[in-house]
């Protein structure tokens, strides 16, 4: 398939700009300030799938933001991928911490990437991910190397928890039918080593709210006489943790799959320096749970982390204030086998309990989704696997990531299929942070890859 | 002296509304947003001085906000009072939570304030009390019955530390000269039982940074991975108290004054109803140190509270990020022989000292002062009473607050004499919160009480 490379080479300018104009539209799915643009990103990458040549391209209604859905179908009889992504994109803030503006996209070269990257919110997670797969489509449409049937479902909601995705999936089984299911989202080890992500950590998100007075007080007349939420909040967080950074919630490892010695063996020979993260970072030292490696306690283990916390007098200055109330939002990741409605229960019992009565507590559910598995030894990842090897000329390897994309278990369960997580992002995008950024390299390799999975896979389903 | 009753009965329509205008600039210290506006209050100030009768009048520069100086001197050989307040405010936040703007001041009747309390930021902290003062001399001055020298300094900088005051009190020894400083900014025990302050908790207020990896992170990639500065702040917030709540800080209490049983059963004796004081709160217990009640934990006991927190994400919705620092205002509540500036460095020796390789700490003190106690067997002590026992019919309890006056410390240290504490508000004015108010009867009370305290002190000086 040399031409793929060829007509990449050949239109890659345009490749490149057209994911910028699609960088510059501010798609911040978690707040409503930008329902507009979340709403016209929609609308672009509709246009974007019916000039790449899907038959069929919808702006399905949901009770939230739409999800596009894409087809092309050759041959009833041959097998049909489906392609996931999403086109809403993470808040930018900080926003003082960006070099440039989150939404107006700018190629700059890093030690990483010395041809270059696009840095923009949403440039690898998951606009540029998504958008291989469009530019994908294009060549093999314009090529007539389309092997097999293609549907595409990009939604608005991932970071927010894909609630409207789930109720169109469960809503529409047939028109999603597949053999296989093809998502970009995830990151690979380096330019030189390609690796599939083989399993995804669940994710619960709660937001807990913790009041004490029914109004501030002064901490002059007040202080050390009444429970201040905030010092009570900071202890009931604290104590979800011991000394071994095991998480205290009763029941919370429970489901919890322990892997064997071989396998944690296998996990050890990716290639990885503490050195090297600790550097990237500027820490002087990791910091986990007793017993397993930085690569096991980010992958394999369920976590628990303050995502935000905030309460009484946080302007300029002193202010000798008791707040009222204090806030935290709270996230634990979690791994294959831990339901995450159940653990959120658990939380929600466990954290209401250790409130000392000086103070209210109330624990809001905010959205969650189960971890998951892919096997090495399914069709999907070897023809994921003979893509990469042809593109990179090594073979990939798997990986178990900490992240999360709650849907790939939902698709197993309603659609019958396995999710194939071919990732082309690096850790060093920055994705979550300010400056995220997709290297040209990893842009161009994907695209070049994608047909390949495609020829492959209907190979191997012969 | 029956004519102080129907003068304030003749002008008491003017001196609220004086008082009203005053309120409506938002003198917030605090906050350099506001600074026009504090200085139009020294301004206003000034001019309040002249016209209630004052010889020399003086808008005095700081480094930091002016400083008011006026005085009437009537003879050299008569005893001279100082009157200390300040103009400025507590910042009004959260604004959602006042019933009415804080800086448009209205007069509404409550179940304690039947003939209605004016709400406003700063109506009792000290705007309303500071003004008693000027009114009082308005009286003093217009009926020819000023018994001694006065003098005023009113100051912008209270909410935030008086640190120009200190400046200007160190360059002023000879100007400010006085054989008794009054000052009424406090509370009293009711509109039934007035109470002098005879005692003030010292202060330490520090703001903590604490810094984890170089950039916000992707929790679902790095979580458990890395230490999260926000569940490190929680922890090391936690571990301040021990399960007593004690404040583990090493050599906190070595300088504390424990009272003798007899001051404790004296302290008991004052009026005070815990279900009426949790009804008050809204909280189904009290919270605070072991072995100490409520009316102890307040006033004659250190304590420790977080003012403020935040850091990650606090905005609409959910983001699954590790955040690269989190931040904490923590202040010190300090009793009679604890030094603020030694425990300042205890405190930031010790909280350095907690932090994990994972992160790193900064401390960074904001202001401070030590704590005071006036002898009730002062000649000041007992004028006040005197005059308090005159208009209210019984005599004054002596108390000691939980409250921090810090320059009444540097007044002795400086200026050599002691101060009187004639507070007119109640604890359910809401001081430093929302909905804060100042009494008609309390404003009124004060204006009548005063005169009387300087015609006992001019006698009982002889």
């Amino acid at each position: 398939m040399e031409n793929i490379k060829s007509y990449v080479q050949q239109h890659k300018d345009r490749f490149i700009n057209e994911l910028i104009e699609l960088l510059k539209i501010p798609s911040v799915s978690a707040d409503t300030a930008y329902s507009q643009d979340v709403i016209d990103t929609a609308e672009a990458v509709k246009e974007s799938l019916s000039k790449a040549g899907c038959d069929l391209v919808e702006v399905c209604d949901t009770p939230g933001y739409p999800i596009i859905y894409g087809e092309k179908i050759i041959d009833p009889n041959l097998p049909t991928v489906l392609v996931y992504g999403h086109y809403d994109v993470q808040p930018p803030d900080p926003l003082e911490l960006w070099t440039s503006p989150p939404f107006e996209p700018v190629i700059k070269t890093t030690d990483i990437h010395p041809e270059g990257a696009i840095f923009a919110r949403g440039a690898c997670d998951d606009k540029g991910q998504m958008f291989m797969h469009v530019k994908a489509l294009e060549y093999m449409v314009q090529n007539n190397v389309l092997p097999c049937n293609v549907k595409f479902m990009i939604e608005g909601e991932e970071e927010v928890g894909s609630a409207s995705l789930a109720w169109f999936v469960e809503r529409n089984q047939e028109k999603l039918k597949n053999d296989v299911i093809l998502i970009s989202d995830t990151g690979m080890i380096s330019n030189q080593q390609p690796s599939i992500t083989t399993g995804l950590r669940g994710l619960s998100y709660v937001e807990v709210e913790v009041t004490g007075p029914n109004r501030d007080l002064h901490s002059g007349l007040y202080g050390g006489a009444v429970a201040n939420p905030i010092n009570i909040l900071a202890k009931m967080i604290a104590s979800l943790h011991d000394e071994n950074n095991h998480i205290t919630i009763p029941g919370f490892y429970d489901k919890v799959q322990e892997l064997s010695a071989e396998e944690r063996a296998e996990m050890a020979k990716a290639p990885f320096s503490l050195e090297k993260y600790k550097n990237a970072l500027n820490i002087a030292d990791v910091y986990g749970e007793k017993g397993y490696v930085t690569n096991e306690r980010n992958s394999i283990r369920p976590t628990l982390d303050v995502n935000g916390i905030w309460g009484g007098y946080t302007g300029e200055g002193a202010k000798t204030v008791i707040a009222s109330k204090a806030f935290a939002k709270i996230s634990m990741r979690l791994v294959p086998n831990q339901d995450w409605v159940e653990i959120t229960e658990l939380f929600t019992k466990h954290f209401t309990s250790i409130a000392p009565a000086g103070v209210k507590v109330k624990v809001t559910p905010h959205h969650g989704g189960q971890g998951y598995v892919t096997p090495i030894d399914s069709i999907g990842y070897q023809a994921a696997n003979k893509a990469y090897t042809e593109t990179f000329g090594v073979p990939a390897i798997p990986v178990r990531s900490g992240g999360s994309i709650p849907i790939v278990a939902l698709f197993e369960k309603e659609l019958k299929s396995k999710t194939i997580l071919m990732g082309f992002g690096l850790d060093s995008d920055a994705i979550h942070s300010p400056n995220e950024h997709f290297g040209i390299f990893n842009y161009l390799k994907g695209i070049e890859t994608i047909p390949l999975f495609y020829k492959y896979f209907v190979e191997l389903s012969k």
